[in-house]
C-alpha cells in the first residue's frame, strides 16, 4: 500500500512553521528543508563526500528500515573495494592537514575564471523571454571561500567522489523527498552521467550473463541494446493502454522454468510516457505491479525521464465545443498531487531503483541525472562510478546547482515543470488535431498518450496489398519507407523489439510531438498521412 | 621503429604553402589543419556523425593500414548492435526532411540562452591574470544557425552520438595527428568521460573474467581496482627509474603458464611521470617495450594523463652555481620534440589504445576526454559509448571546444602546455629541494621525477625499530600514521600494488607536488621529515 502523497504526509509529521510560513513555500517549509540547510555544511571542500541521509528531513527517521537486497548483487558488485584515494580525504577534516596525498591538480591551473550563464529571469520561461530578459548567474573560481556561494569551480572542476558533488546530492535529495518522499529509511541517491548509464550499471549490479529481465513487450531500445552485450535479453510483458499487463507478467514469472535459466530479478519499467508506446500506468496498475514484484521478488527499475510530462485529458476538439479550459495545476501541491505515485513512493521494501534525468525537463546534453535506492545498494554502485565515470561533469553539476538551487530552489523549479508539461501538452494536441485530420482511420489507429513525447500508431498490415507476400518486418520497412518518400522520419515499432526473435503480430510506428516545430509537426503528420494513402492504395486525402 | 617526429613527417609529405604561412603557425599549415577545415562542414547539426577520418591531413592517406585486433574483442563487445534510432539519423540529410523519429526534445525547452566563460587573454596564463584580465568567451544557443560559431548550446546539451560531438572529435584528431602522427592510416579519435572510464571499457573489450592484464608493479589504483570488479587481476611488472622494465616483462610471458590461465593480451601502463612512482620511459625503452608487444601479442593500454608534463632535467641548487637557466621550449616545434614519442607514434601495428585526458591540463572536473586507435576498435567503443555514457556533457564539449578551438586554436593550446609545464617544474623543483633539506636521506631515498605529480620515497624499512616485529604494510601504517600525527597527508606505496597480494619487500610513499601551495608543500614536506626522524628513533633536525 503506498502511502498518501509526499506533501500531506510531512505535513503530520514535522508541523508547520507559523513563524517561516510567509517567506518559505509551505511545501518547503512542511518538509522542513530550510531548517535543515542550517545544519548542512559542506565541509572539505573539494572531493568532499555528500551522502543523502545528511539531507533528509527530521521525519524521514522515523520510518522502518529498507529489506537487503544486496545478497542478490553479482561478483562483480560484490568484489569491488573502496578506493584508498578517496577513502583518504577523511583525514582532510582535521584542522591544520597538509595534504601531499592525492594527487588533485591545483586549481590554479584552471584556465576558467567564472562560468556565466543566461537563464530565465522571474516566470519568463519562453524561449523568446529567456533570450531577451535572461538572467545571468555566475559561477566564480573561489565562491566559497569567498563565501559568495555553497559551490565554485575550484571545487566543481576539481576531482569529485563517486556519489557526485555534495551540492547536488543535497538538491537531488530533497527533490525527492517533496515528490516521492520514499516510505521507508535509509534511500539514498547517487548521481549519474544520465539514465542510459544507470541502468546499465544496474544490469551489471543485479544480472549475470545468461540472465533475462524483465520488459514491456516493446521497450527502449538502448535498454535491450545495453542487455544485449551483458548476455541479458529482456523478456517482453504484454501491454495494453497502461502498459504492462500484471496477469501476464504474473504468468510468465510463474511458468518460468529455473532449468532454461534463473528466474528473472530485475525488471526495467518507464512508468509514464513510455517510450515507445507512450503509456502510463495508473496508480492502480503500478500497486499490482509492485504487489507482483513482492510476490516474485523482483527489483524494479524505474527509469522515468518523462514523470513531469504528464498531461491533461486530451480533449478533441469535435468535442470540446469551441471551450478549451485550462486545467494547468494552480499551485505546487496541486501540481505534485496530480501525478500519478511514482513506484518509489510505494515502496516500503526497498526494491526499487529509481532513475531520474534531467535530459527531458533541462537538457540532454547536461549528462548529469540521479538515482535513488537504499543506501546499501547505492553504496555499491557509487563504488561502481569511482572506477568507471567516477561523477557527472563539473560544468554540469555547477550549472545545474546554480539554476536549480541558488537561483530557482524547488519551488520555482516546480514552475518550470508546470510550464513544460503545459509546452508538451500543446505539442501533443496539436499532434493529435493533426492525426484526426489527416491519418487514414482505416489503416491507422492511436491512443491519445496521457504523458511524455511519444504518439503510438497502430497499423492495420492486414489490410496492406503486400499483407500475404512480405512477413512484419518487410512490410514494416516497406512503409517505413513510404514515410520517407514523403520525407518524414519516423521510428519502427521493431526498433524497440524487447524479444527481437519473439513472436510480433501487430505493427507499429512511433511519431514524436518533441522535436519539430509546430507546422512541421503538423505537416509531417500529413505527409506520414499521405504515405500511408499512397502505400495502402487509398485513394488522396481531399483538402 | 618509430618514424621521426609528426612534425618532420608532414613537411616533407605535404609542402608549405608560403601564402598562408604569414597568418598561419607552420606547423598547422604544413599538417593542413586549415586547408582541411574548409571542408569539413558539421552537416546534419543535432547528433551529427563526426569520424575521424574528415577531419585527418591529406598526407595521413598514403600510410598502411592496422592490423585487425577485433577478432580478440570480448562476446560482449562483439555482440552490440548499432542503435537504430542513432542510425536513423542519416536519413535527416536530405533535403526537407521533417523528423518525427528520434526523442529529441526541442532546444527551445533548454532553460539556457547561452554560457560565457571567463578564460585566459592572450598569454596571461597566471590565476591573478585570468581573474583580472578574463576574456569572455560566450556559447549561445542558436550560434550555428545564425553564422556565429560551428558549435552551440541547442546542439551541444541536445542527444549527440557515441563518438562524442564532431566540433570535439575534429579538434583531438588535428591535435592527435599534429602531436602523434600515428603510423597507420586507419587510426581514429573518440571522446571518453575521462580516461578511468576509458580504461574500465577496455578491460570490457579485450579482458573475459579471469583473464589477467599486465601493469606495472606499482599501478595506478583505480585501474588494479577496475580490474578487480570484473575479475581481471593485474600482473605486477618489476620496474627501475624508468618505470617497467622488459626482461621481466618478456620472462613473465614467455614463461605464462596457459593452463592457469590465458596469456594476458592487455597491458597498462603510464609511461609518461607513472602514477605513483613518477617515472618516465624513455624512447629506448618504449621502443623495446613495444617490440615486446608484437612479439607476445598485446594491445598496449597508453594512458597518458601527464604526457604534457615533461620537465627540464633537475639540477640541485648546490650543482646550478646559483645560475637557474631557463631552459622553457622557445617554439611549438621545439616543445614537441621535447617530448619522449609516445606509443602511438610508434605504433605500426594499431595496437596501441592512447587514453588522452584534460584532466591534468585543463580540469578533472570536465569529465571529458579521448582515446585513439585503430577505426575497427574505436567502432566497438562507440558502441559501448552508445548504450552507456552515451557522450561526455554537452557543456564540458562545448566549453572545451570554444577555449581549445575558437578561442586558442592549437597554438595557443601548445603554449598553455609549455605554461603548465614550466609551473609543474617549478613545484616539483620547490619540493625537491625542501627534500634536500628536510628528509632524512639514512632513511629515504628518491629519484627526481621527469615528469607528472608525484614524488616516490623509498623508504628504508630495514632500519625502522620495528622491522623485526611487523609486517611490510603494518609498519608503513605505523610510518603513514607517524605522518598523520605531524598533520601531513601521503599516499601508501601498498594503496598501488599491482598485485596486492604479491611479495614485496621494499617500502614506499608517495607525495604530490600538484596540490598543495607552495608554502604548504615545503611545510608537509618539513613535518615529513620531522615524522621520519619520531618514527625511526633519529635526532632532531637542526634548523
Amino acid at each position: 500500500m503506498p502511502p498518501p502523497a509526499a506533501v500531506n504526509i510531512d505535513v503530520s509529521a514535522d508541523g508547520v512553521d507559523d513563524n517561516s510560513a510567509s517567506t518559505t513555500p509551505a511545501y518547503l517549509t512542511v518538509l522542513g528543508v530550510d531548517k535543515l540547510r542550517a545544519n548542512s555544511i559542506f565541509s572539505g571542500g573539494i572531493a568532499a563526500i555528500g551522502l543523502s541521509d545528511a539531507f533528509k528531513s527530521k521525519s524521514n527517521s522515523t520510518k522502518p528500515m529498507s529489506k537487503d537486497f544486496t545478497y542478490r548483487l553479482t561478483l562483480e558488485s560484490k568484489s569491488r573495494q573502496p578506493s584508498p584515494l578517496k577513502q583518504a580525504a577523511r583525514y582532510l577534516s582535521k584542522e591544520g592537514m597538509i595534504s601531499l596525498g592525492g594527487g588533485l591538480p591545483s586549481s590554479a591551473y584552471f584556465p576558467f575564471d567564472h562560468v556565466s550563464v543566461g537563464v530565465p529571469r522571474g516566470d519568463l520561461f519562453s524561449e523568446k523571454d529567456i533570450h531577451e530578459y535572461a538572467h545571468n548567474v555566475t559561477i566564480g573560481k573561489h565562491d566559497m571561500k569567498e563565501g559568495k556561494s555553497a559551490y565554485d569551480l575550484s571545487v566543481a572542476l576539481n576531482y569529485g567522489q563517486g556519489t557526485g558533488s555534495p551540492q547536488m546530492v543535497r538538491w537531488v535529495t530533497e527533490h525527492t523527498e517533496i515528490v516521492h518522499n520514499p516510505p521507508y529509511q535509509d534511500w539514498a541517491c547517487v548521481m549519474t552521467v544520465g539514465s542510459t548509464s544507470a541502468f546499465e550499471m544496474c544490469l551489471r549490479s543485479f544480472c549475470n550473463r545468461g540472465d533475462y529481465f524483465i520488459a514491456d513487450e516493446y521497450a527502449f531500445c538502448s535498454a535491450v541494446e545495453a542487455g544485449r552485450g551483458l548476455g541479458n535479453d529482456a523478456v517482453g510483458i504484454r501491454m495494453d493502454s497502461e502498459g504492462m499487463i500484471p496477469s501476464h507478467l504474473d504468468e510468465v514469472l510463474s511458468k518460468w522454468d529455473e532449468k532454461k535459466a534463473a528466474k528473472p530479478f530485475l525488471m526495467y519499467l518507464v512508468p509514464t510516457g513510455q517510450n515507445p508506446t507512450g503509456s502510463t500506468q495508473g496508480a492502480q496498475r503500478r500497486k499490482e505491479i509492485y504487489a507482483l514484484a513482492q510476490k516474485h521478488d523482483l527489483i524494479i527499475v524505474e527509469d522515468e525521464p518523462y514523470y513531469f510530462l504528464q498531461m491533461d485529458k486530451y480533449i478533441p476538439n469535435s468535442q470540446s465545443n469551441g471551450s478549451s479550459e485550462d486545467t494547468t495545476p494552480k499551485t505546487h501541491e496541486e501540481f505534485l498531487k496530480s501525478l500519478t505515485p511514482s513506484y518509489l513512493s510505494m515502496d516500503i521494501d526497498g526494491r526499487v531503483i529509481r532513475l531520474d534525468s534531467f535530459s527531458k525537463v533541462i537538457a540532454p546534453g547536461s549528462r548529469c541525472g540521479w538515482l535513488t535506492t537504499s543506501s546499501k545498494v547505492c553504496e555499491r554502485l557509487m563504488r561502481h562510478n569511482e572506477v568507471t565515470v567516477q561523477a557527472p561533469s563539473g560544468f554540469s553539476q555547477a550549472i545545474l546547482f546554480k539554476l536549480l538551487d541558488e537561483h530557482w530552489g524547488h519551488g520555482k523549479y516546480l514552475d518550470w515543470l508546470v510550464h513544460i508539461r503545459k509546452e508538451y501538452t500543446q505539442r501533443r494536441n496539436t499532434m493529435l488535431e493533426a492525426c484526426e485530420k489527416y491519418i487514414p482511420k482505416e489503416v491507422a489507429s492511436w491512443t491519445p498518450p496521457a504523458a511524455g513525447m511519444f504518439m503510438w500508431f497502430k497499423i492495420k498490415n492486414e489490410k496492406h496489398p503486400s499483407y500475404k507476400t512480405k512477413n512484419l518486418v518487410e512490410l514494416e520497412h516497406e512503409i517505413f519507407e513510404a514515410v520517407i518518400d514523403q520525407k518524414t522520419l519516423l521510428a519502427k515499432g521493431s526498433w524497440f523489439f524487447a524479444e527481437p526473435e519473439g513472436d510480433h503480430p501487430d505493427m507499429y510506428l512511433r511519431a514524436t510531438f518533441a522535436a519539430a516545430e509546430e507546422g512541421a509537426m503538423v505537416e509531417g503528420i500529413r505527409r506520414f498521412g499521405t504515405a500511408l494513402r499512397v502505400s495502402f492504395g487509398l485513394p488522396a486525402l481531399k483538402e
